[in-house]
């Protein structure tokens, strides 16, 4: 862990420098796989699949014998949290959904505008270390509140051909039932082009690998929409003098953990706390069954002291951190003060898992400093507005002396039709 | 104008596709040029105003005197237009201001998503063939509605080196007072950069030709936010057998005139509609001012008699048209059935150009198919939101003996912690 005490300004925008890992060869392997993908569809993806996942695929599409399955091996606890967190999402997204308002601009000129779901959406839930069918609840119970015609989910196989029972449990307790064995660039490909097995879609959403989120990016040149360019996770930690190092440490390893290039920061106004913390993450990380991940992202985070309140919020609102913990005693002031951050958690009960789970707020947030300008995933996210106008015949007296003062360009021939 | 009569679904998607534009040598050109802003900043963009614009300024930043003095030369009517479109346009975003809203979504776990504005965003008005002051109007008032601390605007100068004194004046009337005489690929670089004299952006709003476009592209992938993927101008009407062939002729004509690449289509369930609009266009083209450029969008025009009803809305929907006149008896029950569209003007009275310039309704919208799932541009795109966490001490224990159920991989250490 990097220590800085009271850094000056000037080293700020280094400090808010994530790790990059962009790599020279990765555009160039992402743009031929998804030609790949364009040129031959599901031949394609069965070919990627052995030669990247080593996995010899017969149909793509999940069965609906392979669900019925799914639901006998999901623990009864386990299907038992995952219908909470589904309610504790489905609560908090129903609150985003907006209505469309009527505001009459002029007499005789209404004007509205209206949500309406986007028609077709992808989701990918990434394969790995863990299944992430925290993620599938994140954007796929949003995605059917908002009312998407067509949910495609795409999600890599394991070794044996099959598909994680939790993600397929989850899927079909949402109601999602077109799902694909894809994983990684080509997963994102097949939904933006489409194959012969897996539809087309309008956005796609999801977390994923370098790979993944190039996929995205490149797929969204070439017209499909994505949810948000996503990095490595995040977490900063704030902290004053009646914070408990061992929470603090805490909060840093659950995201450390993550993986190698989860970054984590700590910033705390009290002189004394950083030896703490030191001290409790070397304590804690040593009883972690994923301490060799967590060690290795603990290397490039960092650990520093600010003067006062003013620097440790004004290197917040600099750093924007997807993750924000507010583990001081005036939170509820400091958190009106915060413009740029993904999530943030409040005092000293409300760890990040929380809302990585089960509290109800999303948890595909803006990562790498796109705080500053995007939100998370949202309910809005799987809809876009189209706006009306309407002008009445009474109206249109109103427009027409007005429209003559505007200089001669465009739109002269309408007033003539007239 | 290229006609169909009921064309058959499987030649839809290509009635559906935009000519393309692309070009080889963009992109390498556009990063040329980025690359050169961001080497030398303010010397690259005089270089290249002199090169590209074949002006010379002095200083970039627009003066206190300079707005001023176009202050005298803009006429009271326009002035008065002017005010009038800025009062409706702020008056029909104002309704988009999302509230906080607070969730309990457990005993003790209380959630909520906060709108705040995004801090430093870039407005780029181009140049051309007219002082595009309604594009200005667009972005400006509800950047400023919205809260965002600076607000920046580019625009190329004129060749004596002036700007538009209309654009001077609109900007000085909203509130902006950044203003830098630079246009083209190299405003969107110096723009998410940032130079000696004008200040990086976290968001770049404002359409522009293909090398403005392509730079949007290209920053949006190193991480500053752009509003959308712009393309040129849309229209589809539709039209039944009441509407006046004279109207939907001048609405066609309101959009091929905004330049050549402009895309124009008519679907009418009237068989004999579609040679009076051919006769009415031939009549009324040759009075327009700006024929030439008229004749050449309409070469790539439409019109489409369609069977019925249904097909009509269904080719709508397909299309995905930025602009949509339904110009229908029952445009009411029909514009329920829209779904992918970015604004639609409804009945014979409301022409395209009301929402082009002083309706209230916003013109910055996706146009080439992108209205399937992105929506123009409101209040809420100068704004991200953050979501909140608070759990209380009470709502802890709650959280205990059910984490326990979660597969054990993340965030195991933190209710050790506790």
């Amino acid at each position: 862990m990097k220590e800085y005490i009271n850094p000056p300004l000037s080293l700020w925008p280094t400090l808010c420098q994530r790790p990059s890992l962009e790599l020279e060869f990765l555009e160039g392997r992402v743009k031929n796989i998804i030609n790949r993908v364009k040129l031959s569809g599901d031949e394609a993806l069965k070919e990627l699949s052995v030669q990247i996942d080593k996995v010899s695929l017969g149909t793509l599409q999940v069965t609906e014998e392979e669900l019925a399955v799914a639901e006998t091996c999901v623990p009864p606890g386990l299907k038992q949290c995952i219908r909470v967190a589904t309610a504790n999402i489905a609560k908090f997204h129903k609150t985003q959904q907006e209505k469309t308002l009527y505001v009459d601009t002029m007499p005789g000129v209404r004007c509205w505008r209206k949500p309406v779901p986007i028609g077709k959406v992808g989701i990918y839930v990434p394969g790995g270390t863990a299944p992430l069918f925290s993620t599938l609840l994140m954007l796929g119970v949003p995605a059917k509140m908002a009312g998407c015609r067509e949910i495609v989910l795409c999600t890599p196989s394991r070794p044996d051909g099959s598909i994680d029972p939790t993600i397929l449990f989850a899927a079909r307790e949402i109601g999602i039932n077109q799902i694909f064995k894809v994983g990684g660039a080509q997963a994102i490909a097949a939904m933006a082009y489409g194959t012969a097995t897996i539809p087309a879609v309008h956005k796609v959403f999801g977390p994923g690998n370098q790979y993944v989120t190039k996929a995205k990016q490149l797929v969204s040149l070439e017209g499909t929409a994505i949810d948000l360019p996503a990095g490595p996770s995040e977490l900063l930690v704030v902290a004053d003098k009646h914070a408990n190092p061992a929470f603090i440490a805490a909060d840093l390893l659950s995201q450390a953990e993550h993986g190698p290039d989860s970054q984590v920061v700590l910033v705390t106004t009290d002189t004394r706390m950083m030896e703490k913390v030191k001290k409790e993450v070397a304590k804690q990380l040593a009883a972690l069954p994923r301490k060799d991940m967590a060690g290795q992202a603990l290397q490039s985070s960092l650990l520093i002291t600010m003067e006062d309140e003013n620097d440790a919020i004004g290197f917040v609102n600099a750093y924007a951190p997807e993750h924000l913990i507010l583990n001081t005693e005036n939170h509820s002031e400091q958190s009106e003060r915060i413009v740029n951050a993904g999530s943030v958690f409040l005092g000293p009960f409300t760890p990040e898992a929380v809302g990585d789970y089960a509290s109800g707020t999303n948890h595909t947030l803006p990562t790498n400093g796109m705080a500053r300008a995007y939100s998370g995933v949202s309910l809005g996210s799987f809809q876009k507005s189209i706006t009306f106008n309407n002008s009445m015949k009474r109206g249109l007296p109103g427009w027409g002396p007005w429209w003559n003062k505007w200089p001669k360009q465009n739109n002269s021939s309408r007033t003539k039709g007239q």
